[in-house]
């Protein structure tokens, strides 16, 4: 695996397209108080490709558990998703279910596909019942004229606390030819790791098989959404999709895996560190970059309880070089660190604080600097082996700041 | 064991007193710029038995290998212990050790006592070396009639983010006639069950060889200061120890052993209770009672799972009945919990919010009422079997919850 991440450009909202073969519809159906865009629908003339991941929470949303029973019972094959913001249709029961299902058939009849060729997400408040009226006056209007046709007004839906619509696209050139991968993101409050109130529907006009996109989606979210931390809670909903339309006429072969995987990842690390960044309160992206681990999955595990530390977070809100945070949260990971064998720098290698496990004497001011960029960098060397891993996080601001941020000094 | 903690009354720090054989002293050194107290030592005349339990970061302060070194080899007899706030004596390396033993040495001979039976503690900064020449003029200061020789002094001089000293005592009857336990403790940010940024000093003038001491003060401990959570960091020091003077002649023998375990565990349940409130930024204790696991251990980590959710806590503090976050904190706890058989209430039973998974209709403003309260219950019941734990935490104030608090409403 590669330490350092795609530089992927993050295209704006008015330029934002699908990958080919994929339309999209958006509304305002009432069921965010706030007026605002609640449902959105993308979706395909002809079959797709599918492929989910889903949360690993055991309280489960209605929509994530009827999205697995569609993937099971179309094998895959579906013509697109239904989704809604401001009810998170979860902790609903028995009628959560029916109502998930209604909403499935709902859309399908909206594009004129059979009921159990449509995936449906739902975000926002747990515990309520969808208002079915409003959602199904809402698919009406998807398909009149007054709905909103652009990608980047689909991305807008299925927004909840986010400041801003996360958006990410590749292009690629495989054997075959060229295709697209393109797709879009919520997720503010509630990420963790195993992917948090975190929505994402990618599209690519790559044309592959549903087991084969199901591996791709798997390896590219290892690497990215689960590889992220706001807070350190994790959603009952969490769902990444991913639809292939195959209009490119590209396959991707064995041959060509690789490469649609490779770029699948960077796609959906584009996503996921645009959901850290945009962590509540959040003023800047935190890089982790874990090294030296005996295996990959200690180095990741590493990252992560420093990425889930509030003193860690609120320690770079205040840019305050206080590495002893960081080297506390690693020794408390679970892992079985060597205190003695680690090594601790802030930037691309810029200004190093530890040494075999020994303060170095550092220029405080430009330590200090560096964790104000964005993204912040933090590179902790482990000595231990080859394992390396890659962790995102946001710094974190408030009351709980002012208190802990000066703590040094 | 019991769900419901003891009521044990806090004392002031005016008439605070240790156990009977027990003396102390104070002081200023200069470790603390802000020139507050930062220095203290708990000495007995005699030889004292003594056990200690330490945090379990792979990353250990100086103090802490010291620590554990005295108590082997003087076969858990000692005479005191020296503690300084403003440097934690952490990742120092060897330097850090030959410090924190002439440390020892310096305490030692202020007291008479032979340099390995003294133990010491530090809490502060990570990666200062200690400042020997302060220290040194800090124990010959602690001799002279200058110190200060009240508990409460010394209760504060241990003390670093904290906003008040955490006192407890605990008067005992057991078979073989009358006991005190008496102690105090700092911790307030890196808090976490296994014992964060938290120091206890904690006295008993009760007979009981250091074998004994030391099962006593492991199972006090796994109730008390392992159940609760301020930011779900551990750090580098934590350290709880326990003397037993033997001043009162009362024997502690197997019969009554188990009187002298609860009433340790109220001593350092109150002392955990306190550090918990007094969680930095915190405005009040939450009291998590989480019963019907299908063990003991499942319990204590689903409550630790939803002691360390920051959307829990600033849902709290906002006073906002947002139920969905704790079933999802209970969901991702990493224990097989099954949502449709757990009930929710919050105050002591006052009101339902969930039954057999489901929510129930509830008065909000009641539930919010109930919220506001310190300590604000939540009895969560797994109704998986007789499994039962009591996790302490509090609430999280912040610019974080004015985004996090109204995401209901």
């Amino acid at each position: 695996m590669t330490v350092t991440p795609s530089s992927l450009s993050e295209s704006s909202l008015d330029t934002f397209a699908l990958a080919a073969g994929f339309q999209t519809a958006a509304t305002a159906c009432g069921l965010k108080p706030s007026g605002n865009l609640d449902l959105g629908l993308v979706w395909s003339e002809g079959p797709c490709s599918a492929a989910g991941v889903f949360t690993t929470n055991r309280v489960q949303a209605a929509p994530v558990h009827v999205c697995r029973e569609t993937l099971a019972a179309a094998a895959g094959r579906v013509r697109g998703v239904l989704y809604n913001s401001g009810c998170a249709n979860a902790v609903t029961g028995e009628r959560g279910l029916v109502d998930a299902r209604r909403m499935r058939e709902l859309g399908a009849e909206a594009i004129g596909a059979k009921p159990d060729e449509l995936l449906v997400l739902s975000t926002g408040v747990i515990g309520k019942f969808l208002d079915m009226e409003k959602l199904a006056r809402g698919v009406t209007a998807l398909r009149s004229h007054s709905a909103l046709r652009s990608a980047g007004d689909a991305a807008r839906a299925i927004m909840t606390t986010d400041t801003r619509a996360k958006l990410a696209f590749s292009p690629l050139t495989l054997p075959g030819g060229r295709a697209t991968i393109a797709g879009f993101a919520k997720g503010a409050g509630m990420i963790h790791p195993n992917m948090a109130t975190m929505l994402s529907v990618i599209t690519t006009d790559a044309r592959l098989e549903p087991a084969r996109l199901d591996r791709c989606l798997r390896e590219a979210v290892e690497l990215s959404f689960n590889r992220i931390s706001v807070d350190g809670d994790m959603s009952t909903n969490d769902t990444v999709l991913v639809l292939a339309s195959g209009a490119s006429g590209t396959v991707v072969d064995d041959a060509g895996e690789p490469e649609f995987t490779d770029a699948l990842t960077d796609v959906c690390a584009s996503l996921a560190r645009q959901i850290a960044r945009d962590g509540e309160g959040a003023t800047r992206l935190v890089e982790l970059r874990i090294t030296g681990g005996a295996t990959e999955r200690q180095a990741h595990r590493v990252g992560d309880a420093i990425a889930c530390s509030p003193l860690v977070k609120t320690a770079i809100h205040g840019n305050d070089p206080n590495w002893g945070r960081i080297l506390a949260a690693a020794g408390y990971s679970g892992e079985a660190i060597e205190p003695e064998r680690v090594g601790l720098w802030f930037g691309d290698g810029d200004v190093q604080l530890l040494d075999r496990g020994l303060p170095v004497v550092f220029d405080a001011a430009r330590a200090s600097s560096l964790l104000r960029q964005d993204p912040a960098i933090i590179h902790l060397d482990l000595g231990l082996g080859s394992g390396s891993a890659v962790v995102w996080t946001c710094d974190f601001s408030a009351e709980y700041v002012r208190i802990n941020a000066d703590y040094t000094t």
